[in-house]
Order: structure tokens, then sequence, then C-alpha cells
């Protein structure tokens, strides 16, 4: 699409101001329909069977005695959903996590699924399915999978990526690397050189919202499912290709979602709700429980991770380097590749190289959490800048000005960058009063920086204006936190009409074109984009339709607030014509107004962010306060500056319980130790302050009116500001997330030792 | 839009053939969810209580000790549906139907209604509302509310159309008129005049399932409807108005429809549910019952017609004349005025004049009915038609072809026509085996004509094509006899790929610009015209990405039966890429493809059948058995002919039931008497022969396939068909509908008394 540039010099009308969200009475009354609250007729309720091993090997399984328990409809395993991949091995991977085959991989694979009449049959066929296992040596831990020695999950694997290929097999499943420059005769330029080891442990999305969904496979091969999820299109596509379905046979419409943070881009119990109602011959109800949600659904990567930082004496660094381990659970992705490109993304560097491995564990599989990867390379990255200033004796806010990204830096993951937000939320966090308050006993202050990329994508809206005037507006992007309000606004703006004059809806897959997921901060970006195009292309018939009406020529036709306006001195006597009159007029002028738009809504524009924290430390028990937290970050555009305000607090508070308590803890059997909201700790409202925020708007030039995805990398710099707060605190520096009490309270014991 | 004339001549792929539709297996499986399908969390169960008196004033409602029933979460009365019609009576009058202001207007008028959280409590709720009533005289019979002493339905209303304005008022609402030439002179002319009056008596469409609904109301000013309808667009307009809701804020979502018929193209519960939900807060189910539909939903109108027709000896009709008084129930509407265009649309008269009356009568509102108003006046018109050719010893075929309307005739109600298909039924029928097939014992064969507009209208489709080259096709005209297949055959033919590749879907009020509704035959004819537009804009999309693929001018790209080829030898080796191919690259060729269409679908084609019938009619009883049937139509273009044949029975077996059986039997007391199956009876299988099915495709010229409506007209002739038959079998002329046995054994002992 072609970008009006005065747009973005322009007033804005509806765009910025903070009108309700149109879901908002719906959620906060409980009329809102979340995964679990669709029903069809004659639906069965489905349980999946999980394995107790973290790794063994699926001897057999007999169903018999399960398939007998009275109200049992269907009984499926990995049988039912056969092997359509077709040698695409990411399908297979999702096909395996979905139900084991030869092996189960974690605790809490699944390895076989009830449909039945009501709960109680299921769970009695489920206690009666025989499950034959011969118990292997398991790994969990990042590090020790790396040993030569460590139980292998993939016996055919060797690590990719090293050349030549090893001649033994490994648990690495991947390796990458980015970088420019000389990382070698950088280190030899710098006078002072900080080389730290970190660590991070798994945690979970914590969305309140455990997966569920609805699915009916007819025997005519449609189906239909209802689902919680990031996109529906996406799923759509995966289900098919696991059912061996086409894409157009399967609707999916996409429910409330009761959060997903990237957890919820990923198919975990759909392909099986439809293989037990292929089976069945009825639909089926399945919801995850918070136990299964837990041991059997998308956590982060744990990680190890070694940077190594150089620095003149004047402050500028010379060369950095970073080698990042991430668990991937027991499937080979991406993970320590996104750590790897983002780790010194902030900065302009000449010489800098990362790289990353992909460990298989004995662990779920892996899925996106907010910013995904970002969080713990800017952890290590920004804890060892932090002492790195302090060894130079410099302000780490001037200190990471002085080496910040700018535009026409060479980003160390390769693009060279436009416009762009980093130097400006450092300055503006080095003029935030946060950064003068003063600190009260065992009270520190830290900051760190984050990035993330942003994504653009394919993106289809419709938008129909009514005979009233009033548009409705058809998206594909799952809205996950306010971007049906967001939408309505840009329809306004566009259009020239009131915020409340425009009603925005996720269509399902089957009224709308494809469109990528609700990830990568993508939402609002891409939409928008797809909405201000079809809101012109609607501009376009209305000129026509206005023009029509006067009998006029459509080139002496504008579009001005809402309004067609015959353009011209000879026009003066025709009133301009309002979209309400030109909508009612409709019927006669040629029939309904819409305006329609498919894209790849490229240039989703890259996002930075400044965090500064306080907190206090309790000396006896190592129990870590947040006292203040300020987060800046650039939005190219706020559309609607609260839920801007909103996605920076979400993804500092999920980035403070990272820091602070959330982890997985696996006993000696490689078993789930707290899949639970009491033994896995988020942090809730008392454990809080107010997150203030500060907007910045640097405008991104790819979209019309500036906007940048604003979603993730909010939950990128807690964990290391947390981390130089609690060093300036009370003098120690953590190198192992969470920073728990007990480890805070272990550290500071070993000093006081020493 | 514009038509390739080529598309008539071509060989067609798909379109002619006969696949399964797509919901079929969802129907018989009982998968498929109508009206009472649905259900939200928290719903309500609504209930509606309903007058017992034919015509009342409301002196007073107290629903005190209603409401103090546990489970009951709110009761609504008239003046929670305040009159927001703002002068519109037409409005006014749907919005007093749905529930009675100051008087009760018929037998089952709404008063008050009840939402729980249980049938019982809604029941027992029911019963402690106290109404007290005025009872007002009452009249029911169309030529007694015509008497000068007649109670008055409205003591405001005048004749309408009739110049001056009588000074007392009337029952006549409106008077309509039609026709040209000078019927005096014309009558002069004529050497035979015959002149019947005739009756028919009140029906219902007898769709197998109720009206049903689910609403649910936000306090925001949203809602949502789930609904049972012929056309949710309109659902959403009427809705919206009466609630005072924006368009764009109320969503509805049509089921499956087990038969509307034209009795679900009106709101009856709908209001009421929606009323219901605002007030208690949470969703309610409102359902009817078989008793409430009979009572209080669209009968068609009761009839009183006489007819003039004069001929001369050599066949000529020199003059034709029909007076028509219609029922309306209590509320001013168009029905007589629809019999008075239809009366003599099959023929080509020098001198015509139609006159019709709207008569208000103490009955519920009529609704559409198949060709609505039409078969009643083919009824009187071709009973008298059948007499003359008999009083001209001419064959009844042979008199009607040498009057018959062609390209060219003026029509009796004003339009001239372009190419029709009244004279090739006609000739069909001359040359149909079934005529010359021999009569048994008190058998007796008939035959007429009949006649419908066919609608066009506002329509609009989205085309998506997916990734894997399959489409899905959202249509938004309700599928009431197999579009989703036809326009799947449309889009197929179309694109040039398999029927099986395309899924046609109804979407909701959100996702798709306004449709009008599936009436007037016209749900195929005009989304086809939209499908076709669709997938033209579609096929210029996948050009222009098949250019971009090759690097050449999208000029030099054609469509040919699904793949995008380059034309010209210097592109000789270049293979034609397929849909698929096109479909798979389309995310690095600009995203999504789709093509979209809004438009109002003018030149419907007007319709024509002739139906041949045998019947056996049993002296001792009066009743009458279907022997043989046969129908005779024209379909502009047979999309799938399965389904056209099936309009073409179904359209048939209704006329049957209606010409033999079914009526509205009202007491003394003004009350319904058979408001059920058992008392009202319907034709089932074993009553009917199979009836015979005939396509002709005389093309009409303003849709690119050549398609016309055909839905409706198959009702129209069978009344007068069967009439004179039964005049052929036993030599009475019936001029009675329905001619069932009581009034058959009683014609049968007036002749023999004679």
């Amino acid at each position: 699409m072609n970008f009006d540039p005065t747009y973005r010099s322009q007033k804005f009308r509806s765009v910025g101001t903070r009108p309700r969200r149109p879901d908002g009475i719906d959620k906060v009354t409980g009329r809102a329909r979340y995964g679990a609250d669709f029903n069809m007729p004659g639906q069965l309720v489905g349980r999946i069977l999980r394995s107790p091993h973290a790794h063994a090997r699926i001897v057999r399984i007999d169903t018999a005695r399960a398939e007998a328990v009275k109200g049992v409809k269907a009984i499926v395993t990995a049988s039912d959903l056969p092997d359509l991949t077709n040698g695409n091995q990411s399908l297979f991977n999702i096909l395996d996590n979905c139900m084991a085959r030869s092996k189960v991989l974690y605790d809490g694979h699944a390895v076989a699924a009830v449909a039945a009449i009501d709960a109680n049959a299921a769970k009695q066929a489920l206690k009666l399915i025989e499950v034959e296992y011969e118990v292997l040596p398991h790994v969990v831990d990042v590090d020790a999978a790396m040993l030569p020695d460590a139980p292998l999950i993939d016996k055919t694997l060797f690590t990719g990526g090293v050349e030549p290929t090893p001649e033994t097999p490994s648990n690495v499943a991947l390796r990458s690397e980015f970088g420019h420059g000389d990382i070698e005769s950088g280190f030899a330029q710098a006078d002072i050189v900080v080389e730290r080891s970190y660590r991070t442990e798994q945690t979970h999305q914590g969305y309140i919202e455990p997966h569920a969904c609805v699915a009916s496979c007819n025997s005519d091969g449609t189906a239909e499912l209802w689902v919680c999820t990031q996109g529906h299109f996406v799923f759509r596509q995966t289900c098919a290709d696991l059912l061996g379905l086409d894409v157009s046979k399967l609707r999916v419409t996409s429910s409330e979602i009761g959060g997903g943070f990237g957890g919820k881009t990923h198919v975990w119990v759909e392909p099986v709700a439809l293989a037990l109602s292929r089976k069945a011959g009825r639909p089926v109800k399945l919801v995850m429980s918070r136990e299964e949600v837990f041991r059997a659904s998308g956590p982060t990567s744990a990680t190890s991770i070694d940077v190594k930082i150089g620095a003149r004496k004047d402050g500028t660094i010379t060369a950095a380097a970073a080698n990042l381990r991430y668990t991937n659970g027991p499937y080979a992705d991406i993970w320590a590749e996104l750590g790897a490109m983002t780790s010194f993304a902030c900065y302009d560097l000449e010489n800098v190289k990362t790289v990353g491995f992909e460990v298989l564990v004995n662990r779920p599989k892996v899925a996106a959490y907010r910013a995904p990867s970002a969080p713990m390379a800017a952890f290590a990255v920004e804890s060892t800048i932090d002492e790195l200033a302090q060894e130079l004796g410099m302000d780490p806010v001037e200190f990471r000005i002085q080496n910040a990204a700018s535009e026409g830096t060479k980003s160390s993951y390769g693009p060279v960058y436009g416009p762009i937000g980093i130097g400006p939320t450092l300055e503006a966090a080095q003029s935030h009063p946060h950064v003068k308050a003063p600190l009260g006993p065992n009270q520190g202050r830290g900051m760190a920086c984050g990035f993330w990329f942003n994504f653009g994508g394919q993106t289809c809206t419709d938008l129909n204006v009514n005979v009233d005037g009033t548009v409705t507006l058809a998206v594909g992007t799952v809205d996950v936190g306010g971007s049906r309000a967001s939408l309505s606004l840009i329809a306004a703006e566009e259009l020239g009409i009131a915020y409340e004059d425009v009603k925005a809806v996720v269509a399902d897959t089957a009224t709308l074109g494809y469109n990528d997921m609700t990830d990568g901060s993508r939402g609002t970006f891409s939409s928008s984009m797809a909405t201000i195009s079809a809101a012109r292309n609607a501009i376009g018939v209305m000129r026509h339709r206005a023009a029509l009406q006067w009998d006029i020529p459509v080139e002496d036709v504008t579009w001005e607030d809402g309004n067609a306006k015959a353009s011209g001195e000879k026009y003066g006597n025709l009133s301009p014509l309002s979209i309400k009159e030109i909508a009612a007029a409709s019927g006669n002028t040629g029939g309904p107004i819409a305006g329609h738009s498919e894209m790849v809504a490229d240039g989703a524009g890259v996002s930075f962010a400044t965090h500064i924290c306080d907190v206090e430390v309790d000396p006896e028990t190592g129990s870590t306060r947040i006292v203040r937290y300020t987060v800046i970050q650039d939005a190219g555009k706020a559309v609607h500056p609260a839920y801007v305000e909103g996605q920076y607090q979400g993804g500092a508070a999920q980035g403070i319980g990272w820091a602070l308590n959330e982890e997985y803890i696996y006993g000696e059997d490689g078993r789930l130790q707290n899949p639970g909201f009491l033994d896995y700790r988020i942090p809730v409202c008392s454990d809080l302050p107010m997150i203030d925020t500060q907007i910045l708007e640097i405008p991104n030039p790819n979209h019309p009116y500036g906007v940048r995805g604003v979603g993730e990398t909010s939950i990128v710099p807690p964990l290391a500001a947390i981390a130089n707060a609690i060093s300036n605190a009370v003098g120690i520096r953590m190198t192992h997330i969470p920073m728990s009490p007990p480890r805070i309270l272990a550290a500071l014991n070993r000093e006081r030792n020493q």
C-alpha cells in the first residue's frame, strides 16, 4: 500500500484517545465466551492420559478395559493420528507432541485420550488404559544435556549447523551464529573485559485460561473447531495438515482468550479433540487442567549463557560475545537462535558475535513466551553491561547511551536500523524523576534495556458500512490486548466517524482471508495497516456513490471528516453528504458499501525499552520487594495509549515474576514437582507496585500512522533490571534466575562467610 | 456487472451437475444446529403469555405475583419495548404484533413475556401474570369484515388509496389497481363471458422447525442474536430499530433452518427475546411451541375473489378482470396487491383490470408464504379460464397457449416481458405423456399455470482462496434449499476448480455486507451473481500473482480451467500455474488471495410453470387422492438440477395440502380451533405420488449463466390444477379452498339433490 506521509504529521482525532474497549463489559460481567464456554448438542467430554515418566519407550497400550466403560465413545492413541506430515519435521514434532508415538519424552506427554458422555466415565476409562513403559534414562538440565555421556533424547540427531557433522549423536539440535567484525581484535582493544556465566530457569506464560476447545468432525470430511487460540487461521492449517483435511473444510472460530503470551500460538490438545470427534462421530470438548497446562504446554527455555564484553576506559564497547544454550524440550526449534539474535540488538558494536545452541531435554516442548528468548539473553547481557559500567565508574544509563544503536547502525543480528527508539528511551530514563529519587535502607536501583523485532505478516480485513452509517470491521488477528478497540479507533480515524460507530469483531476462518497469528506484537500493527487500506477502499466506493447521488464526476468528490464533498466552485450549492446519508442511499446507488484488504504487512518496526527498578531486599529472608518500577518504551504511535500502557505494565509484571520466583522444579525422577499456582508462584497484585509507564513515539516509517508493535518488549528488561537493582541494594551479583528468597539468602550467606 | 454473453452458450463443467449438498450429512445425522440448538452460558428460558381473546382492550397487566416466583429474572410487557418507530407505520405494526400495546388483536397476540432459570418457573410465572381484558366484538371473515357494520380493528383507519377518502372508518386498509386497456369494451367484444366468485381459507407455511432464538443484550448497547431466519441481515435491521441499537452493535447469526417458506422473513419473538435479555442481563432462549406457531406466526391470507373473463369463439381473450379481497390479519400490508399483480401475469391481454383490497381481521398478522398471494389468485383465474375453455370447447392447454404472454408482451401488472417461459411450459405440457395417459373411474385431469416475479436485491459475497488452493465462500443469503451446493458449483465453474474444493458458509452479519433475505426466490439468483463477480475479482488477483511469479506483464496472463496461462509464443516454456500453485506462493507474492462483491442483483427474471394433475375423488366420502402430478417450470439455468426438482416438488406438495385439507378454523369466539398438526392436516408422504418434474431452461438474459429464481412458482398452480381435475373427475366446479372431503361431499350432495 502507498503511505501518505502527511498522516504522520497530521493531528489525529480518534487515534491516541482512550475509549472503553468494546469487549470490556462482556469480560467484567462474565458474558464473554472463552474456550470452555461453548457447547454443541451431543458433545462428549475429552480427557487425556499422560506419561508419568520423563523418558520411556511405549511397549504396549491396551485400551480394551477402558473401552468397555459405560459411556465411553472413543479412545485414541497415536495410531488414530497417523503420520501425514510427509517429511515435514517441525510438523511431525507437533504431531508427536500431541500424542506420543514410540517414546514418551517428558513427564505429562500425552499417550492416549478418551471421549465419554461425562467426566466420570472419561476419568474411569483413563485409569483403565494399560500402558507398559520401558523407562529410559532422562536429562532435564541444559548443561547436563550437553555432556558427552548425557542420555540421548533422539539417537539419530547430530548437531545441526556444525561442519563437519559430528560422528556421535548429541542433544544439541542446532547451532546458530550472528555478528560481525572481529571479536578477538575487539577484545584486544579493550581496557576492561567482563566475562560472566548466567542461568535462568524454565517458566510458564501463566495465562489464567487453560487450553480449551470443542471439536466436531463430520463424516463428510468437514470439521469445526471452537478454540481459545492466538491464531485460528494457523490452527486451522496445522490441524488440517495433521488430520488430513482440506483447509477450506475445517472452520475454526476463536473464543475470547484468557491470556496467551505466546503459549496459545501452538496446538496442544486440538488435534486430539478432532481425532476423538472423528472416531466418536460426536463433538468433543477438551479442557486442560492447570496441572496439564504446566506439565504439557509451552513453557519457555531454561538457559545457560556466557557473556563477555570488553570496553575502553572512555566507555566505548570494543567487543561483545555471547554463547547461549537454550532448552527446547524434546524437539528442535530456534529458541537459542532468537536469543542469539536479540542479545546485543540495543547496541552499536564494531565487533560482536553470538552463538546459540538448541538443546534437547526431557521437558515439555517449548513455546513462545512474549518476546521469546530475549529476556534471558537480556538478563545476561544487561547484567554484564551493568558490571562493566561499574568497573568503568560510569553511570549505567550514560554508558548505554554512549553505546546505543541508532538510525544507520548495523545491528548485531544483521539488518541496518531505520529510525529507532533505544537512544530516546535511555535519554528519557536519564531525565526521569525516578533516577533521582532517594532510596531507603536495603534498597537499590537498577536499570536495563530491551529489544524486540516485532513481526508483520499476512493480514486481511473486511470493512462493511451498514445502512445506518455505522461500520462493522471483521479482522482476523485474535484480540489479546484490546486490538478491537485500537482497530476501531483506526477505522474511525480513517473514515472520519466516531469510535462508537465502529464495531470490530474477530471473524472465523470461513468468513475472512488468512491471517497470521497474534504474535510478534503484530496484531494491531498488521491489522491496522489492513484496516486503513480497507477503509480507504470503502472511501473510494463512497466517493463514487456520492458522485452518483450528485450526478457529478467522481474525480470532483473528496472525502473529509466523514463526509463526501464536491470540490470546486461550480458545486457551491451542494451540501456535503455524510457517511450516514451515503449509506442510507446505498440500496439505490449500487448496493452495500464495503472495503477489503488482503496484504503482507511488511515493516513492523523494531522496538526498544528502558526499565528502571527499585528493590528492597530483606537481608534476613532474602526476599525482594519491588518498590518502584518505570517502563519507558517506544510505541511508534500509541493508538490506544491506555492499552499500550497496559502492555508495558503487563510485560513488566510478568518479567518481575520470572525474575523473582517463577521456575519449573523437577525431581530426580524427571517429574515436574510444582504444576500449579500454589507452588509455581506468579506475582499477584499485592506483590507489585503501580508500574509507571512513559510512552515515546518515534514513528515507524513503514506504517501510515507510525505504529510499531508494543506487546512484547516490556518483558525483556525486567530480569536484568531487577538483578542490577539487587546488586545495587546488597552488593551481590545474582547470576541465576529466579532470584528467589532461598537463592538470595544463600548468596548473602556466601558473602557473609567469605 | 458486465455479463459475458458467451457464458450462456458455453458448455458448463460444474453447473448442471448433481453433487451432494455440503449440509446434507449434517442434517441427516442430526449434527446440524437449528434455532434451538444453541446455548449460551447463564442463559434463561423465555416464555410468552398470549391473549385468549380475538379482540380486547388491555385494561391492566399486573406482573407482581409472577415476578415473585423463584427463578424469574425478568418480565416484559409493551412498556419494555417502547415505541421507537418514529412514525414508521409498518415498523410499528411489527412492534405491536410482537407485544400488544393498548389492545390485543387476535387470539394468541403476545401480551407479556417471562425469562426464568427454567421452563417450570417460566410457566408458573405466566400463570400468575394478571391481565384484565375488556373484550371487544371481533371479526375474522374477510367478507364480513368489509360489511359496513363490521367490528372495526382500527377505528382510525379509512380506506387507503380511494379518492376521496371515505368519511367512515373501515377494515379496508388499502386498495390497489393494475391493468391496461378498457375492460368494458373488451367484455363487449366477447362471445362468452364467465364470471365466478371464489374463496380460499387461511393456511400456514407449516415449516417443521418452530421459531427459535437465543438473544443476548449487553449493558454496553451491544447484542447478539442466534436465530432461525430467512434473513439475518433484515432481522438485524428490524431488531436494531425496535430495540434502539446501532445496526453494527447487533450481531445476528442464522442457524440452519427447518423450513421457512416466507414465514421466517418476519420477526415474531426475537425482539421480545432481546428485550427479556436486556432486562434480565442474561442471555435468553425463546422457542415457540407448535401451538404458538399456529396462533401467532405468519399464516397466509384468507381470500374472497371475483373473476370475470371474456373470450371470442376463436379462443382470444378479450377482457379479464378480478376483484381480490385478502385478509391481512390486524395490520395493513400488500397481500391483495400481490394477488392483483399476479392474477393474469401468464397472459397476453389487451384489456385487463385487477383491484385488490387489504382487509383487516382479528387473525394473526399475515406473512409471506411461497409466492405470497399468487396461489389464491391463480386458483380463481385458472379455474375460470378452465371453465371458459370448456365453454369454448377448446383444449385447456391449447386455449392457454393461444393467450399466453411472450417476449414483448406488456404484462397485466405493468412491465414488458423479456424472454419468458410460459409458452414453452405449455408446449411441453401439450407434448408430455401425462396428458395422454388413460384415466380410471372417478378420476379426472386438470392443469393450470402459475407465475412469480422473482426478486433480485442487495447481495454480498466474500471469496477467499486458501493456501492449499481450496476456496471458502462466505455468502449472506440463508440456505433454505441447497444454495450452498449451488453457489459452490457456481464458484467452481467460474474458477475452473472442483466442486469439492469450495466450501460455502452463510456468514453472520458482522463479517459480511448486507444481504436481503432469502425470499422472492432470490437466494441462488442473487448470491450466484455476486459469487461470479467475486470469483472474477479473485481471478484478477491470481492473474496478477502469476504475472509476478513469472515476472511478465499481467496483460499477458489469461485464466483457463483453474490455471493461469502465459499467452504468447515468447512464453512457450512457461507451464501453466494452477490455482493451488498460485495459492501456495501467495504469502510471498502479496498475501492472501480474495475476491469480493457487493451488488444490487437486478434482473431476477420472471418465472412460469404449468402443472398437470390427475385426481381420484371418492364419491362416497368426498376424499380426493392425487394420482399423478407433473410440474413443468422454467429454471433459466438449473444450477443444481436435483435441488431445482426438489423445489418444484416441494412447492407442488405444499400446494396440494393447501388445495385439499389445510385451513385455519376459527370458533364463534374468534379463537383458533386447530393449532396443531393433528387438526391442521398437511400432506405426509403417503398422501402424495412421486411428483414428476420437467426443467425447462430459457436463459435469463440478466444473469451471466442465465439463472432465474425457481423456489416459489411451483406452489402457484396446484390449487387451480387440482380444482380443474376435480371438476373433470366429478363434474362439479369447486370454488372454495380447501376442497376437503366434507366440502366436496356437500357439493356432490347438492348436485345429487338438484
